[in-house]
C-alpha cells in the first residue's frame, strides 16, 4: 500500500426535507452574505429555491443571486460570479443544483479572494492559498462534487475542459435530500448512476497491489449500485433506492474508495471528447467508453486479467474459471454492458449518437502526440485511444 | 432510511515514516503549546515519543508531557491532565497511543475550556461548547478514536464507565503508521482486530430496511479483515495487512458504516462489565460476548435470521439454505466463532478466565432493573442479559 493523506471536511446532512437547514448550516459556518449559485429553471419552478432562499431569511443570512449554469460549465459565468461577489462582499458560496453547478460554484469561490486570473489554478500555473467557504444543496447522484476535492470548468473561448483538484475547495456543507432527485428523467437517473460507478472504476483499476480495504469498499459501492439502480429506473418514486444512490454518489468520489494506490482516469479523458463534441451527457458517454477501455486493456493488451477477473466474480457474480480467467474477465466486462443497457445507457457510438468518422479528430482533441503516453493501471498512447474509440464504435 | 447527518473532519496522515509529520500537523492546525499525552513506557522504549518530539521542536511548538494512560483510561489522570494544560496555557492536545490514550486526551480537551467538573459530560449533563483541539499518533488498531466522535472514562470513585459522543472532540488530525504496530504481541492485535469487526457488527444489525450502501460498506470492512488479520497473525511483519486493518479500524468507527439507521450496541454494554470484573482487553471479552449475544438474538429469539443469513453469505461464504435461513445463519455464527478461534481469541468464559458464577454480578452491573429494556436491533432486558452470559460461559 502507498502512503496517502485523505481529508473529507464536509458536514453532510442527509435526508427528508434537509433543505430547510441550508440557512442553520450556513450560518454555522460562518456565512453572512452569500452567493446563491445555480444552474437552470428546475430549481425555480421546483420551488427548492423558494424553501433554500427562505431558510436563509430565517437566519438573517444576505443572498445575491448567480443563476444559468450550464452542463459543462462555463469560465465567462465564472467570472460574472466572481465579480459579483467581490462588489456584493459576499464571504460564502451556495450551490443549488448537480456536479455543474457545484463546481461552477468552487471556481468561483477561488477566483473571490485571489488578485489574478482564477484560470490560474485550472491552467496548472497556481495552487490556491484560500477559498471562500463553499456549501451545497444537491440535486442530482451523479459527480460526487458535494464531497470532492475537484471541479473543471471550460475555458469557452478556447474550448478547454479542465479540473483543478485541492483539499481547500471540498464544501463546508452539503446537503443531499433524495427526494430531490425522484423528478429525474430515467436517462439522467441512469447516466448519473454511471458516472458514479465510473468514478469507483477509475480507483479500482490500479497496479497497487494488497490493498484489500479500499478494494471491498469499491466492491461495495458498486454492488449497491447494481442493486439499486434498477429499482428506481423501475420505480422513479423509490425513495430508498434514491438514498442509496446519493450517498453512495458522494461515498465514490471522495476518494475514501480510492487511497493507498495509484488511480486511473483515462477513460474519463477518452469520454470528455465526446461530451465536447456531441454534448452528450458524461455519463451516458462513459457507459459507451468504460467498456470499451476494459476490452482494450483486458483482452487486447492482456493486463491486469486478475483484476477484471476478480471484479467479475466479486460484483457481478460471475463462476471463476481458474484454468481461464479471461474468460472470467470477459463475462464481467458483458455483464457490466448487459448492465448498462438494462438501466437504458447506450453501449457503443451508435446509440450514442457519435461517429466513427469523427475518431480521428477525438483522438486528436484528446491530446497526446508522439510517444506521450497516460495513465495509471495501463499507460495508453494515442494509437491505443484510437483503439478504444474504435471498440466503442461497434 | 433514516435521516442523518455525517461528518469526519479529521485528517488523516497515513503511513510509513508518518510520525514525524506530527510537528507540521500540529502547526497547521493552530498548536503553539502541546500537551503531549501517552500511556505506559512503550512509546518511550521504541523512541516513537522522541521522534515526535524532535517533529514538534522542529516547528518550534513547545510542549508539556503527562504520560501514564492506563487502559480503561481513568478520571484521576484527566483531571491532573486538565490542571496541567490550563497553568501552562496549552492549546492543543496530541495523544500518542491506542485508544485509550486518545480518549484521555479527549477528556482533557473537553475539561480544559469548561469552568465545571468535564465529569458533567461523561454524566450527560451538559453539552460541550467547546473543546481545544485534538491530534492523535496512533499505536495500535483497535478501538477507532483516531477518527471517532466519541471517548469512554472511568470515574475511578464509583468504578463508573461513561461515554461521551460529540462531533466537537472528533480529531483535528490522525497520524496512522502502520509500522508502529508491528511490535504488539499476536493477542493484542487479535483483541484489536475483534474490537474493529465489532464495532461493525454494532451497526450492521439494525432493524431499518433497505440501507444496502451502508450494508455494503459494513461488508466490505469485515471481508478485508477476514482476509487480512490471519495474515499478520502469521507474520506479524507483514506491512500490508497491517496497513489493511489499521485503515479499516478507522472506517470501523467513524461511522461512515453506521449512517441512515438504527444500531445496536448491546454486545459493547455486555462486555464491558467482563472489562471491569476481570480486567481482560475489551477486544477478546468482546470475542466471548458477541457471538453469544448472535446465538441469542437469533437462535434463541428468532429475531432479524434474514439478516444473521445475509451476514452467513455474504461475510462468510455459507451456502444459502433458502428452506432453511435459520441453518445458513447459525452457520455464519459459527464461523465467526471459528475465525475467532483461529486468530487466538477467547470464545467462552474459561478461554477469557471468566466465571459462571460472577453471571448475578455482571448483570446487576450491567444495571437494568425490572422491566428496563435497552437496544436497538434487539431490546434486552435482564433476564435476556443473563441468558447471553449463560452462553458465554458455555
Amino acid at each position: 500500500m502507498e502512503n496517502f493523506n485523505f481529508y473529507s471536511p464536509t458536514y453532510f446532512e442527509f435526508g427528508k426535507e434537509t433543505e430547510n437547514k441550508a440557512g442553520e448550516l450556513a450560518k454555522r459556518f460562518g456565512a453572512t452574505k452569500v452567493l446563491l449559485h445555480y444552474g437552470q429553471n428546475s430549481v425555480v419552478k421546483s420551488g427548492l429555491l423558494d424553501r433554500v432562499k427562505k431558510s436563509l431569511d430565517n437566519e438573517n443570512i444576505k443572498y445575491v443571486e448567480l443563476g444559468g449554469v450550464q452542463p459543462n460549465p462555463r469560465d465567462t459565468l465564472v467570472y460574472e460570479g466572481i465579480d459579483l461577489a467581490k462588489k456584493e462582499n459576499v464571504d460564502f458560496v451556495l450551490a443549488v443544483g448537480g456536479g455543474s453547478v457545484i463546481d461552477s460554484a468552487k471556481a468561483i469561490a477561488l477566483g473571490v479572494p485571489y488578485d489574478g486570473d482564477f484560470w490560474d489554478f485550472y491552467s496548472y500555473k497556481v495552487r490556491a492559498k484560500k477559498c471562500l467557504p463553499v456549501g451545497t444543496v444537491l440535486t442530482i447522484a451523479a459527480a460526487g462534487s458535494e464531497g470532492s476535492e475537484s471541479s473543471v470548468v471550460t475555458q469557452t473561448s478556447t474550448d478547454t475542459k479542465n479540473g483543478y483538484s485541492d483539499d481547500i475547495t471540498r464544501p463546508k456543507f452539503s446537503i443531499l435530500n433524495p427526494e430531490l432527485t425522484s423528478s429525474l428523467p430515467a436517462y439522467q437517473t441512469a447516466a448519473g448512476a454511471t458516472d458514479i460507478m465510473a468514478h469507483v472504476f477509475e480507483r479500482y483499476f490500479s497496479n497497487t497491489p494488497n490493498v484489500e480495504t479500499t478494494d471491498r469498499l469499491c466492491e461495495a459501492v458498486l454492488l449497491s449500485m447494481v442493486s439499486e439502480v434498477p429499482k428506481v429506473i423501475a420505480n422513479p418514486n423509490d425513495y430508498d433506492a434514491r438514498a442509496n444512490i446519493m450517498w453512495a454518489g458522494m461515498v465514490a468520489h471522495n476518494n475514501i474508495v480510492g487511497v493507498g494506490r495509484e488511480q486511473d482516469w483515462n477513460s474519463h479523458g477518452i469520454e470528455h471528447q465526446l461530451s465536447a463534441v456531441y454534448d452528450v451527457a458524461h455519463g451516458a458517454g462513459l457507459a459507451v467508453i468504460f467498456p470499451a477501455w476494459m476490452t482494450y486493456v483486458c483482452e487486447v493488451k492482456g493486463h491486469g486479467v486478475e483484476r477484471f477477473a476478480q471484479i467479475a466474480v466479486r460484483l457481478w457474480g460471475v463462476q471463476m474459471n481458474f484454468a481461464n480467467p479471461l474468460e472470467t474477465a470477459k463475462k464481467g466486462i458483458t455483464a457490466f454492458k448487459n448492465f448498462l443497457t438494462s438501466i437504458g445507457m447506450p453501449v457503443n457510438f451508435t446509440q450514442l449518437g457519435a461517429k466513427s468518422e469523427d475518431i480521428p479528430l477525438l483522438v486528436k482533441k484528446f491530446g497526446l502526440t508522439g510517444d506521450e503516453t497516460t495513465g495509471g493501471f495501463y499507460n495508453l498512447n494515442s494509437k491505443d485511444v484510437e483503439a478504444i474509440y474504435n471498440i466503442a464504435s461497434k
